[in-house]
C-alpha cells in the first residue's frame, strides 16, 4: 500500500516555483466559491508518519488560501472535558460549517491506530516473558479481542465518513508517508544540526524502533477505510516540493468536485412503502387497558423518585451518563413525564433539551451535530424532549428531507447510539403512545384551560391530520432502531398516571441493571 | 448585613402548602411569557453559606417551573480548558439566551471570595509563626495587596452585571445564610443520623471553624456588589418553607418586572457630538509619506516573520495568549496584513475570526458573547478581522443600536480588554488608516480584477458615502479605548508594503516586551 510512496518522488525547485502561483490562485478562487455557494464543507484529514511534513502542509494550506475561512484543529491528548464524553465528541465539535474548509490535524484515526499499536506491543512484551502453550492461547485470544475492537472502530469511522459525505461534505484524507530509511535519515539529519536538534526527542527514536508494527497497523486502517466516497491519498513526504504540490492538487481536485456538486453520492435506496398493508400499528396495538388511581400513583411516584434519586447519586453513576429520549404524538405527555423525572434528580446533574427548529449554526452542520453538542459528561444526564428521531418522523412525513436522507438515518442513528453506549452512556428511549381519541380530548382541554393555551397551536391540528403517516413512520422507526443496546419502550399513555409510573419503573430497572 | 437572616424566620407547613400551588402557577405562567416574549434572559445567581439550602432551592426551581427552559450550571473546580482562559470565560459560556432562565450555582462570586478567605488564613498562619515588627509591616503590605485584588474583582463583577442588565437581562442574586449556631446545629444533626452522616465531610467542619472570617469577607463582597440594578437578596436558610417561599417570591418579582420591561435601566448619557469641530481626524493626520520598496519589503518581511515565528514558539508564550484586533475602513488591507502574520505562525496555534453579521445564537446573547466564545487558550492566538469595536463604529454610524448602548460600550470594552490582559493575554489593536482617495483607487482596482471582484459590493460604496461619520466614530473610539494596557496602533496604510512591515514590527516588539 505504501510502495509508491517509497520511490523517492521529488520535484525540482524551479518546477515548484513555476507551478505554485497557479495552484495558489486556483485554490484561493475555489475557496471563495465554496464560501459563496455556502452549501458544502470540505474536511481535510491530515495523518501519517512523524516527520513526513504534516505540520508543514497544514501551514502551507493556511498560507496559500485565506486563513479567515479555514478552521484548523490540532488534536493532541484529550482535555478532561473531552475524556468525559465519547471519543468522537471532540471531532464533532470541530467540524467546519458549510462553506468552510476544516483541517483536522490528528483526526479520528490517530487514537485507534496508536491504541492498536500499543496493545500489540504489550502482547509482544508478555510473549518475551512467558512461553508456555497455554499463554500462547491466551495471547491469541487477547490479540483477537484487540483486533476486533480495532475493526469495530474502523467500521464506525467508515460509517461516520459516509454520513458526512451524504450530508454534503467532501472529505480529503491525506496520509503523509516516509519509508523506514527516510525516517531514520531525517532524525539523524535533524539531530546533527544544533539549530534543529531540539526537534528530535527520545520519543521519536522510540517510535522509530516500532516503525514496522506501526506501519502494519496503519496499512490495515487505511485499507479498511479507503472507501469510494472517502478514499485515502498517500503522499511521499520526504521532498517538500513534491509533497506540497501533491497535497495542494488533491485539495484543489476535491474543491472543484465539491463546487460542481459531483462529490460521491450514495445509491438511493428504494424508499419504504408510504402506506401500511393493514390497519394495525404500534400505537393502536398498545395495551391501553392499564390505569392507576391517584392514591396508588402518589405512593408509587414517591417510591420511584426516591429510587431514581439514589441511583443518580450512586458512586458508579459517576462513571456513566444517562441519555433519555422522549418521543410521542403531540399532547402525549412528554413534558409532564419529564418533570416527574427531573423532580427526582439533582438539578446540577441534568439538562433538559427541548428540540425545536434548528438554529442557523446547527443548520450549517450535519443533522446529528446539534445532538452531539448536548451529549452529557460522565455523571450527568441529558433528557431530550424530541430528538434525532425527528429525522425519520417529522422530517420524513413533512418531506423536509429526501427519502435517501431519512432512509440512511436509521443506520446512522443506530451507530450514534452504539457510540454513546460504548462510551458508558445509558441510552433509554420512550415512545409515549396515545390514541387518536385521547389526543382530541387533550387538545380540547388545552384550548379551554387558560394556562395551557400556549401549548396548542394550529400546527398541532395540522399534524393530527397526518396521524396515519406518522403511525407508519413510527412503525418503521421502531422496527429499525429498537436495538438490543437501546430498545424502544412503547408506553401506552392514555392514562397519564400509569404511563408516568411505567416510565419511571423502566428507567430505574434499566439504570440499576447497568450499574 | 446578615442580622435579619439570623432571627429564626420560619413558615408553618400548612401555610407553605397553601401558598405553594399559587406561587408555582404564577412562576410557570411567567416563565412561559418570558419564553414567548423572547426579549430578555433572567439570570439567577445562587450563593451563600454551606448547608443553607442552595442546592435544594435550585432543585425546587426546576420542579416548580418547566425544566426544559431552565439552564442550570453548577460551577465547581475549573476544567483544564477553563483554566487556560480568563476566569470569566466559563460563566460567559453558561449565560442563558434571551427568553430563558439561567441558574448559576456557584457563580462569579465564589472564587474571589474563597481566594480572599484563603489569603487571609495564610496571613494569620504566618502571624502565628513570627512576631517581629518588620514581619508585621510585611504582613500588612501583603494583606493590603490581597484586599486590592479582591476589590478589583468586585469592581469587575459590578461592571459585568451592569452590562448584562443594560443588555436586557435581569439578575436575581440570592444569598442563602445560616448563623454560626444554626450551621453547627445542622452539621451535628446530619452527623447524628446514619442516613445523612455521609453528607458531612471533614471539609465541612474545617470550613465551619473559619465561619467568622468567611462571613466577614462575604459581607464586604455583598456590600460592594449590591447595586441598584442588581441587588443582593439575603435569605435565612434554616427553615425549608420560609427559604423556599422567599426565594420563589423574589424570582417571581424579577420575572414580572422583566416581563413589564421595568427592569433597572441606566441613565442615558448625553450622546457624543455628531460632527467634528474642524476637519482634522485620525485618518487624515496620519503620516502617509512613508513607503517601502519591494526589495526592502521582502527582506524585512522574511526577517520579521522569522522573529514572530520564534516568539510564538518561545516557551514563555505557552503561558500567554495573543489577541489581535484589526479594524479599518473597507479595503484598508486587513485581510492581506493578516495573511502576512498567519504565514509566520504555526497553523495549529492560531485561529482567524472574521466578524460579519451575528448568528441567531449570538443575537440571543449580550454583544460581547460572540467574542468571549472565541477567546484563545494559553499558548494560542486569535486574530479578529473586525471585532467588538463594531459596536462603536458600524453599529453607531448605521444606528443599529441606541446611543446609550454604544456610549456604554467604551467602558465595557475597556473592562473586557483589561480582563483579558489580567489573565495573561497580549491584546494588540491595529487601525489600518487609509485616505479616501486611496480607498477609491482600491475599489476601482477590485472591480477590474476578476478574482478580486467578490470583494467589492454595493455596501462598500454605501459605507464610503458615510466616511466622515466613520471618521468621527473612529476618533471617539481611539480617544476612549486606547489604554495603556491595550493601546491602539494607528498605521498609515496607503502604502501596503510599509503598513504590513510596520504592523509586524510593532507586534514583535510588543510580544517580545511581554515575554
Amino acid at each position: 500500500m505504501f510502495e509508491s510512496a517509497e520511490i523517492g518522488h521529488q520535484i525540482k525547485k524551479a518546477e515548484f516555483d513555476r507551478q505554485t502561483p497557479l495552484l495558489r490562485q486556483a485554490l484561493l478562487t475555489a475557496q471563495y466559491k465554496l464560501l459563496e455557494q455556502n452549501k458544502a464543507a470540505v474536511i481535510i484529514l491530515v495523518n501519517g508518519v512523524d516527520g513526513a511534513g504534516k505540520g508543514e502542509t497544514v501551514n502551507l494550506f493556511n498560507q496559500w488560501m485565506d486563513p479567515r475561512h479555514i478552521h484548523t484543529h490540532a488534536f493532541g491528548a484529550a482535555s478532561d472535558g473531552e475524556r468525559d464524553r465519547p471519543d468522537m465528541w471532540r471531532f464533532w465539535q470541530a467540524l467546519p460549517p458549510k462553506g468552510r474548509i476544516g483541517i483536522l490535524f490528528g483526526s479520528w484515526y490517530t487514537d485507534p491506530i496508536i491504541q492498536r499499536v500499543m496493545s500489540r506491543q504489550r502482547g509482544q512484551d508478555r510473549d518475551k516473558r512467558r512461553s508456555a502453550d497455554s499463554d500462547q492461547t491466551r495471547h491469541n485470544e487477547r490479540d483477537a479481542h484487540c483486533t476486533a475492537v480495532f475493526e469495530k472502530q474502523l467500521a464506525r469511522i467508515r460509517d461516520l465518513e459516509r454520513m458526512l459525505v451524504a450530508e454534503g461534505a467532501a472529505i480529503v484524507k491525506l496520509w503523509f508517508h516516509l519509508s523506514k530509511d527516510a525516517q531514520a535519515e531525517r532524525l539523524r539529519t535533524l539531530s546533527a544540526k544544533k539549530s534543529t536538534a531540539w526537534r528530535v526527542t527520545k520519543d521519536d527514536w522510540r517510535q522509530y524502533k516500532h516503525y514496522d508494527e506501526f506501519i502494519e497497523v496503519c496499512e490495515l486502517a487505511l485499507r479498511e477505510t479507503s472507501t469510494g466516497e472517502a478514499p485515502w491519498h498517500i503522499i511521499e513526504g520526504s521532498n517538500h516540493a513534491y509533497r506540497s504540490l501533491a497535497a495542494g492538487n488533491l485539495l484543489l481536485n476535491a474543491l472543484d468536485r465539491t463546487l460542481k456538486g459531483t462529490t460521491a453520492s450514495l445509491t438511493p435506496a428504494e424508499p419504504l412503502p408510504e402506506r401500511s398493508l393493514d390497519k394495525l400499528s404500534i400505537s393502536n396495538t398498545a395495551d391501553y387497558s392499564r390505569s392507576l388511581g391517584r392514591a396508588s400513583y402518589e405512593r408509587q411516584l414517591t417510591k420511584l423518585q426516591g429510587e431514581l434519586s439514589l441511583l443518580t447519586r450512586h458512586k458508579r453513576f459517576k462513571e456513566r451518563s444517562l441519555v433519555l429520549v422522549f418521543e410521542g404524538m403531540d399532547a402525549a405527555g412528554k413534558g409532564s413525564t419529564i418533570r416527574r423525572i427531573t423532580g427526582a434528580i439533582d438539578a446540577r446533574l441534568f439538562r433538559v433539551v427541548p428540540i425545536a427548529a434548528p438554529t442557523d449554526e446547527e443548520r450549517a452542520q450535519p443533522y446529528l451535530w446539534r445532538f452531539w453538542r448536548q451529549i452529557p459528561a460522565r455523571g450527568h444526564a441529558v433528557i431530550f424532549d424530541r430528538s434525532w428521531y425527528g429525522r425519520v418522523l417529522v422530517e420524513r412525513v413533512e418531506k423536509l428531507c429526501k427519502p435517501t436522507d431519512w432512509m440512511r438515518a436509521y443506520h446512522e442513528i443506530n451507530e450514534f447510539e452504539d457510540t454513546l453506549t460504548d462510551s458508558g452512556s445509558i441510552v433509554l428511549k420512550f415512545w409515549l403512545a396515545i390514541t387518536r381519541k385521547e389526543q382530541l380530548k387533550r387538545f380540547k382541554l388545552r384550548e379551554k384551560t387558560p394556562h395551557k393555551n400556549f401549548k396548542i397551536t394550529s400546527d398541532d391540528w395540522r399534524n393530527r391530520e397526518k396521524w396515519s403517516a406518522y403511525e407508519l413512520a413510527l412503525s418503521d422507526m421502531i422496527d429499525r432502531t429498537s436495538s438490543e443496546i437501546a430498545p424502544w419502550n412503547v408506553i401506552a399513555s392514555d392514562d397519564k398516571l400509569w404511563s408516568r409510573i411505567e416510565v419511571l419503573k423502566r428507567m430505574c430497572a434499566a439504570i440499576e441493571k447497568t450499574l
